[in-house]
């Protein structure tokens, strides 16, 4: 299977392609710009649901479940937001066979109905804070859309949030940014460089939007989980208000953050090579496959039950699959399976058996070199300790390739060069009217302002105007 | 709180709208049908998912997503389903501001679209089962809604299985009624009623359709659960074929089954009472409520001591909520829990501490004989003990209930009375315009057909004509 994978240098994108069909991640559907997505697919988006979910829990929120139809009105009680939503809605006009007085949009995102309830809920000081997440699907008409990056519907989760006070609401805008790049870093090995939008790249709606952006193999960034600080921009839409300790009627502050399917583009894009996919351990549905050989039919039965033996003592450890498939050759396997990620294959024939050994493979080290054998008695610490390192060496590879993709410039000329090449670190003082310039002559577009303003201050690279404040450049997608 | 709960008795449906209220089960949302599932209803429905869930995956399924729209002119493809679900079908006729060439349907059920999708992926014998649940909202337009009973969109999953031969697809389809039966006994602790639909009620382009059925405490029979046995019928409609191991071309046969957030209100009206929510230990988001006790504020502090350290021993084994809140005395607390229908209460005060033990209070049986005291020794086996003895009360009740309000009715006179207090087990060989008769004269339908035929046959209740199928009638929801 792998041969026929294009490289990932000769044409990056049609190997995005291919890999998410070979490797069965997903599907193109008969419908336009929606996906299907596959088994595998699905399973590596059931992880991911489960590690965010659990750090949404852990940090004291609570999940529920809100329309997926909102009467079109409530769109517009919000200037801006309607005015980036607008664009992109799906809207159902009829339903039992009747034309409804008015129309439904189908969600974009919930900030409008939630918002609707929270002024039901939110009575009293003693209400606040309300810490609600939504698993959900949510479309958005998109002109050009690509596999798990960019669907008309895709599926995500939606954090929405009421607070007391500006500070709190920015705490937990700043808690789940943080959230986002402990996933990442940790779950999904993927360096990740949180920061602010511009004023122009913000959500629609909101005040201040926080981003983790990532870079891909290709070097082009991609935005894998934004939290919004929205002040009292919602509250006051739909008139969110409570009474607080002095029995005084206050707007409450709210914000919002996402993290969608997005996400397992960036896992493929961000380790992926020419083999197939190279999954993150503690993601991948299957972190072990078990590959047994045999030449000669007589060697078959003695294989086999130590290979059974195998699984049976890593069940329960790890995520652990044997393949017992007929017909299929070991390399016809070993290909299958790196095409699909699974981080270690353990190779057990005739001889390791005598030896009292396995042949342990790891997905992100090709060839000889990635190969140990494995004393039986040390099976499951070994395992263990490999997926570990796996999940180091995947996360420093990903950033020593960033950093060496990344340019400090500090002219424009400058800066037109590195977004061919990667990141351009930069000193920036520009508008939203400078960023299109930029983009219109780069295609690069501003990815994030930093937190950490720059140890030595200087001239914006477009502008000239005096700044410490740094930003990053990219071509994204 | 409690005394504003309308008695069941005085008027069933009354006291169901209210307890979902009251419990922040839900909320009614400004979109006509849709309701909001709040936190503590979801919590409930993530419970219901995870233990189905882990049923799919031990019976070899795996879950994938297919999109939410449907192009209409999928619905045509299979004559009888689309009868069923077009009059009850939201259209989105524009996206992206543009009229759309073809509407699209938002899904009230996925067996085309996933139709359309097999026909792609099967081709050979090699390639079957395949064995696919999906986790989705749907959307049905329906005239009359009732929370969680029957919204306009509701949370469901959908399992699509499609096979080599009519016994397999036969086995799969009893395999889930099964799994259904067996989530609803040992985790809703709903005694369930399996069996067939008859011809008039079963599933829109199904060849036969599966069911559980429970009463509910008003006696009105209540569906919980579907599985259809789809025969060639969507094969044929999407041309789903495959070669076999002669390589001859066969058409698939498929199945499809289904539980829906409708199960959220199965377990409010099998178990609630005048109280409020009486939730089975093993789906219930908190099993254990710690309510600490004092009068003196010099006792607070050891109290609250004690009462956090019961919390830590119970916490990984069970899931367990200390109320610290302020401001409101024991009382309240306990009646806000019953509300909630927590299974067991420990009470704890200074008395408590001194002796060594705590007071435990069963949900399912009010008062002074649902109390022990139990040493703290025992605490956490005394715990896990009784939340199983809860379960098995509540399960006992449930049936027996069931059991006393089952009427063996042998004339149609007998029918009509038997309907209006429970369900009437009757000999029937009616036809769909029989149903359609007994329904305009009693408002109760033919729940199911039971597999087991009458040990002594005889004549139908309602044509005369002899059989030995035997056939539950009752109201329903």
């Amino acid at each position: 299977m792998a041969e026929f994978l294009t490289p990932q240098h000769e044409d990056f994108s049609k190997w995005y392609n291919e890999i998410v069909l070979k490797a069965d991640l997903a599907d193109y559907s008969p419908v336009r710009g929606c996906m299907v997505i596959k088994p595998y697919g699905y399973t590596l988006w059931e992880r991911i649901r489960e590690e965010l979910d659990r750090r949404f829990k852990a940090t004291g929120h609570v999940n529920a479940y809100f329309p997926l139809f909102i009467p079109q009105s409530f769109l517009s009680k919000e200037a801006e937001h309607v005015e980036g939503f607008a664009p992109e809605l799906a809207v159902v006009t009829h339903g039992g066979g009747k034309k409804l007085d008015e129309p439904l949009v189908v969600r974009p995102t919930s900030e409008t109905i939630i918002g609707h309830m929270y002024a039901k809920w939110i009575q009293s000081y003693r209400d606040l804070p309300v810490l609600i997440n939504q698993w959900a699907n949510v479309v958005r008409w998109e002109m050009r859309t690509r596999l798990f990056l960019r669907t008309t519907e895709f599926l995500w989760q939606e954090g929405h949030t009421a607070h007391a006070t500006s500070d709190e609401a920015m705490e937990e805008t700043m808690r789940m940014l943080n959230v986002y790049t402990d996933f990442a870093v940790n779950e999904g090995a993927l360096p990740v460089i949180p920061g602010r939008k511009s004023e122009k790249e913000k959500f629609a709606g909101a005040v201040a939007t926080y981003t983790i952006e990532a870079m891909m193999k290709d070097t082009k960034a991609l935005q894998a989980g934004t939290s919004h600080y929205l002040g009292q921009n919602f509250a006051k839409a739909f008139d969110i208000q409570y009474l607080d300790e002095n029995n005084e009627l206050q707007y409450v502050w709210t914000t919002s953050w996402g993290v969608s399917t997005r996400m397992v583009g960036a896992i493929v894009m961000a380790h992926g090579d020419d083999h197939g996919l190279v999954l993150p351990p503690r993601l991948a549905p299957i972190q072990v496959v078990i590959v047994p050989i045999w030449r000669k039919n007589k060697e078959k039965a003695a294989v086999l039950a130590a290979a059974r033996n195998i699984e049976a003592r890593l069940r329960g450890l790890v995520r652990v699959k044997l393949d017992e498939r007929e017909g299929l050759s070991p390399g016809w396997k070993f290909n299958d399976w790196e095409m699909r990620g699974v981080p270690l294959r353990v190779e057990l024939g005739p001889r390791d058996i005598e030896r009292e050994q396995v042949m342990i493979a790891r997905r992100d080290i090709p060839g000889r070199e990635g190969k140990v054998s494995v004393p039986l008695t040390a099976l499951e610490t070994t395992v263990q300790t490999l997926l570990d390192t796996v999940h180091q060496a995947l996360y420093q590879k990903a950033l020593d390739f960033r950093e060496s993709h990344t340019y400090d410039v500090k002219t424009y000329d400058e800066l037109k060069e590195a977004v061919q090449h990667g990141f351009a670190r930069v000193l920036w003082a520009g508008d939203g009217e400078d960023e299109e310039a930029v983009k219109a002559e780069t295609k690069a577009t501003l990815r994030c302002l930093l937190a950490e303003p720059a140890e030595t201050p200087g001239k914006c690279v477009y502008t000239g105007r005096p700044t410490d404040q740094v930003a990053i450049f990219a071509r994204a997608y």
